[in-house]
């Protein structure tokens, strides 16, 4: 039994273990490859969890995540972010261990990795399809093609198209994701169509959680890479991409002060344990930085909801009760279901199971 | 010599130590006890730079943060929040060990403490200035009687009135940040007068490093606990607190991406180093979440200036370049002024100087 002091990430092992289980089931559904983003939890135990249903593939943001891995049994790793050259020794030293493939967005990349991979490597080329963070726009062949070329065939070898409509999270409705899904897939089509008779093995790999999550996945896609889907949070909530009920992740926090004339407690959870992260929640007018229920011992309660979590400093969160929440006394333990749970994971870097056990991640 | 390859907190030390002597100073002059936050920097050797500095009393925001720099010779020590009755075992131990001093704002805890508490100790008031984060309203003469009624007079021995007047990050200039303080020490010196002459040693504490770096300390004021100021950071400069010279902490972040046609580039550095705090720094119109400035490979330029940080998403960080920054390329190595250094600081857990000698902290 876990003895709660101080802020501690719970994690409710079967909402996430069903969360893995229900996407790699639509993956096989339609026969798409599930390679999914470990950004999120970062832990070689939750890895486990997906490899019992069938994963076999995953993806990563850093050349540390992805030697994390590595070290715990992937042997088919993609890092989803610009190569970041300074690290050409590590990444040698993985392709030397695993199936690794490289995300090339520039000829400069090109060029220096056929000068100094020691061994072959994969490589996707990252596609902007619209949230314009990273990648060649989907019409700039011109680009694409002399990137192919500086890609030292000998070296590198191409695989595919990769994006991620980031985007997706900015869309208000279930209509706005499938029109900003359509507009993607019909970019990397066309980008399929022109460069499958050269490279007839390409592969087109997409991944955002909310499209993964709520729209069907359109044809033509070869791979998803959906990551916070794991835990989901409030903001997958506030897009429609989940309920209170599948979010597998919360804050368990200490109040430390509670302000009856203006309905509001402090707790200890702060920054530093949740993020800045905030987001617009209906019915509330404000951003929230967090949802606050019930703690029972062993499992939150999301039927019984206390609050919502207003501010952040670094140590403190202030949470606007609801009335059950008036009820609230000092020394009281309460659940905060996160806005993002991939920056909330990655502060506390250790989670728990409600019986105590430990989940240790790469920066446990 | 540093070899960086990925994110990494920088310090300018002798940046570091200036800012602590120019504070220390400050407080000397006027004769208040300075004690100074140590949650910005949670290190044991910068906190050997204020001993040096003629710092014997501390601030902190956690239990595990006392125990932190007990263990390395503190011997005077505030939490500066709410007491966490949970955690009274590590209370009671620290109460042994060094000159400890509690914050309690509700009569709950009190009688909690004065049951619990195995040695005495010391408390202060938390008074709510007008932050209405946590702290009792300066006029409710009730509350606060009540506080020092169920505070155990053989285990709990009242020392003062904290406050926190957080609203000074709301200031738009330094007429409104003098309003703040001014309205703030009136009601501090209005209790201290009604009080004092039960409690003829107790003291005013205040601290926030906007007011105690603009302004002259008010008179009556008897300690100041500023924290930030130890690196400074954009929001201070927003503030006009500090200029870009005065910061002593900078990410410095490889480039992965150059998108020329935007002005845009992409480094490896993004919310889970510098957090996603965000703020307004004319000229520009929208938030920004750090400056970017050229590395020199010992040391970082303001005056060549090369971006602002635009947008965060976990790992990446979108930078706008400025006409200087359109020179970067893949590989090169840029320094990042963050927002809001203490949580960087938090997110980064162990620092760096530029000759590669790292600064554990008490998360490293």
């Amino acid at each position: 039994m876990l003895i709660i002091k101080k802020p501690s990430l719970l994690i409710n092992e079967s909402l996430c273990r069903r969360n893995i289980r229900l996407m790699a089931a639509k993956a096989l559904e339609i026969g798409v490859i599930f390679r999914p983003h470990f950004k999120t939890h970062q832990s070689a135990l939750i890895g486990e969890w997906f490899r019992e249903e069938g994963v076999k593939a995953i993806t990563v943001s850093s050349v540390s995540m992805a030697m994390y891995f590595a070290q715990h049994g992937w042997k088919d790793i993609t890092i989803a972010f610009p190569v970041n050259i300074l690290e050409i020794e590590d990444i040698n030293q993985l392709a030397s261990e695993i199936n690794l493939h490289l995300l090339l967005e520039s000829v400069e990349t090109a060029l220096f990795l056929s000068g100094n991979l020691t061994l072959p490597c994969g490589f996707f080329i990252k596609i902007d399809t619209g949230y314009h963070r990273t990648g060649i726009e989907a019409s700039n062949i011109g680009l694409i093609d002399r990137v192919l070329l500086a890609a030292d065939a000998a070296k590198l070898s191409f695989e595919g198209f990769l994006s991620h409509s980031g985007q997706a999270y900015h869309a208000s409705s279930r209509e706005q994701l499938l029109q900003i899904q359509q507009a993607a897939t019909e970019k990397l089509l066309w980008l399929k169509k022109r460069y499958l008779p050269e490279y007839p093995a390409l592969l087109l790999s997409v991944g955002d959680t909310p499209s993964c999550s709520q729209l069907p996945l359109p044809a033509g896609i070869d791979e998803i890479r959906p990551g916070n889907f794991v835990f989901f949070d409030v903001m997958q909530m506030a897009l429609g991409s989940c309920t209170a009920g599948d979010i597998a992740a919360a804050l368990i926090c200490p109040v430390v002060a509670v302000h009856s004339d203006r309905n509001e407690a402090v707790i200890y959870g702060g920054a530093v344990h949740l993020s800045k992260e905030q987001t617009l929640l209906p019915p509330y007018q404000q951003p929230v930085f967090g949802l606050v229920v019930k703690w029972h011992g062993t499992k939150w309660d999301i039927n019984a909801l206390l609050g919502k979590v207003s501010a952040l400093s670094q140590e403190h969160g202030i949470i606007q009760l609801t009335e059950e929440g008036s009820k609230l006394q000092v020394g009281d333990l309460v659940a905060v279901l996160p806005v993002h749970s991939c920056l909330a994971a990655d502060l506390l870097r250790k989670y728990y199971r409600p019986d105590g056990r430990a989940i240790e991640t790469m920066n446990s």
